[in-house]
């Protein structure tokens, strides 16, 4: 049995999408159980016409919901112990539920995350995790979003979090790492990626296989497992590749519509188009991952559909039958256990 | 007349390509002339069966060709004084050629550009600029890989000389400037992109429309006319978008080679993909503009065929018949006289 808490709330279009997304996780994950939280005169009665959905579900009443718009620290101010979103997380905590998916607004998804769950021993900084699908198969990239600037450390931690998450869900024993950068040769690039290169090649982690760096170009090759890199680049990576395949999108709409030989093309191949489609159909690899915390936090995409939201339910779900937050754990010890701590590094040398 | 100097020896493929495409411009622009560089057993054998463009060229032997491979610095201590690299930008110095154009190595061409021909008075370090197509027309991002992290009166900086690029090239009066950031809340992002926007609101420069933050997806939209980011995530960009471009048009490939029916469909939209395929087509924007310099230089793609290099050329050919550098000269100028300078702006205040 996997429990998933759901801030019903979150996202451009309510409780309607999201309960509706949840029936279809339901159908789909018989031991998925879920514990969802909103306003009840918003979620009760879609929830009344879903028997199978209630039947496997736990309702419970909260005043407040977080609005898409709320900036982090007014949502953490006005909706911390009381609303839908905080009172998800802390069904996390409180071992009531093993992940908690919302589609509320990410800033204050993550402030609330933060002070609610705490990060990690040995983590200082959480990072956001994106499922990216490229040529071979799909790929995790982080942090995109959650950390603006990280120094090598914390590069090698995303690196080691990304690691575990890519071993739980694509099933490869050692995930192939790569540190994004500007260019292959040692030499470029800032002074932190060299650093955190050098740590993880003398980490020599049995669980990564580390590449060495990568460039942008090689996200979409799908060159390597998990592609590491701070929160401003990974933001932008991320939104410039959405922004290039909607144009691409555009541009292919336009070319198939514009002469009469052309749409007669687009009939026969419609079941090529179709299959296109579904190839960039961003609503399958939904959502965005919080790594680095003391709990499984799953954001998903504020607008997506009944279907990317159950996409985003299912990526939780996954996460938790894989183990991933224990596989995270061991790695995090091992690591953070053979790494000579400074103190005692020096002491030794001194006696 | 627009007299052009060319490093004949860079690019995968050499003297032959980047010769045939000197003579698409010498075509297409009758009052361009060429000052061309490069051993001459490999370029005065391919000359000799171009007259036309012979007509209106100059060779110069050189004994050295700086390797594709080679590291800045390396081809700074071999390829400096004698070089085919250093000999065309030397032409822009010396006042013989009006800009410089290569496809040899990015960083050797860029070293030895900051040494030949040093950075303009009031700016600290150069910036590339490169033309993105996007679903309105084009716009200018940079920089894409010069510099490693910028302050914000780098930013500033950057923004200033893209604008004038802008202006000169797109035949806007007052070109819109975004900062690229991760976030379009002003309270997001990295400390030097908020204190540039602060600086580009309060600057007012009548040389452009300051439009506030933009994200990664915006440079697609062509939300503006230019983007502004430091060198690392700007480079990243980059790549990360030709990486996307290339990824969907292997998915397209795939998806209408895939049924009979879905090639019959290819067959009669045809014209359509041709044109598609046109819009695509990354050759005909190809060039990364050095700006910041005292002098134009402009770094074709190395893998870039005939018609990619020629389009590099008259980038360059253009910028200069736009008067591209004064425009900058008297925009910085103004920029920076307007400025009070810390020095003397203490001192007044304390008479």
């Amino acid at each position: 049995m996997i429990r998933i808490s759901i801030d019903a709330m979150g996202g451009d279009h309510g409780p309607e999408v999201t309960l509706q997304g949840l029936q279809r996780v339901a159908e789909r994950r018989p031991d998925a159980r879920f514990v969802i939280f909103g306003r009840s005169e918003a979620v009760e009665p879609v929830l009344a016409k879903m028997p199978r959905l209630a039947a496997v579900s736990q309702f419970h009443h909260c005043d407040v919901a977080v609005r898409m718009d709320a900036k982090p620290s007014q949502a953490l101010r006005q909706g911390r112990w009381k609303s839908s979103m905080w009172k998800a997380i802390e069904a996390v905590k409180a071992g009531e539920a093993d992940v908690c998916v919302s589609a509320g607004n990410t800033g204050a998804l993550m402030a609330m995350s933060k002070f609610c769950l705490r990060t990690m021993a040995d983590i200082d900084r959480p990072a956001i995790a994106a499922i990216w699908p490229t040529a071979r198969s799909e790929s995790i990239v982080l942090d995109v979003g959650a950390t603006i600037g990280a120094d090598a450390q914390q590069l090698v931690d995303f690196a080691i979090l990304g690691a575990a998450m890519a071993n739980a869900l694509f099933d490869v024993e050692r995930p192939s790492v790569g540190l994004l950068n500007v260019g292959v040769e040692e030499i470029k690039g800032q002074e932190e990626v060299r650093e955190a290169g050098r740590m993880l090649r003398e980490a020599g982690l049995d669980t990564m296989d580390y590449h060495g760096f990568v460039e942008g170009d090689d996200i979409g090759k799908g060159t390597v497992d998990v592609v590491v890199t701070e929160g401003f680049s990974g933001n932008i990576a991320l939104k410039t590749a959405e922004g290039t395949a909607r144009q691409i999108g555009g541009y292919l709409r336009e070319a198939m519509g514009a002469t009469l030989m052309s749409r007669i093309g687009y009939l026969f191949a419609r079941g090529a188009f179709s299959r296109l489609r579904e190839k960039m159909d961003v609503r399958k690899v939904n959502g965005g991952v919080f790594l680095g915390l003391k709990g499984l936090v799953v954001k998903s995409h504020g607008g997506a559909d009944d279907e990317g939201f159950a996409a985003a339910v299912e990526l939780g779900y996954e996460m938790v039958k894989a183990g991933l937050f224990d596989k995270t754990r061991t790695t995090l010890d091992l690591y953070h256990a053979r790494k000579p701590g400074p103190v005692s590094g020096e002491a030794a040398t001194n006696i």
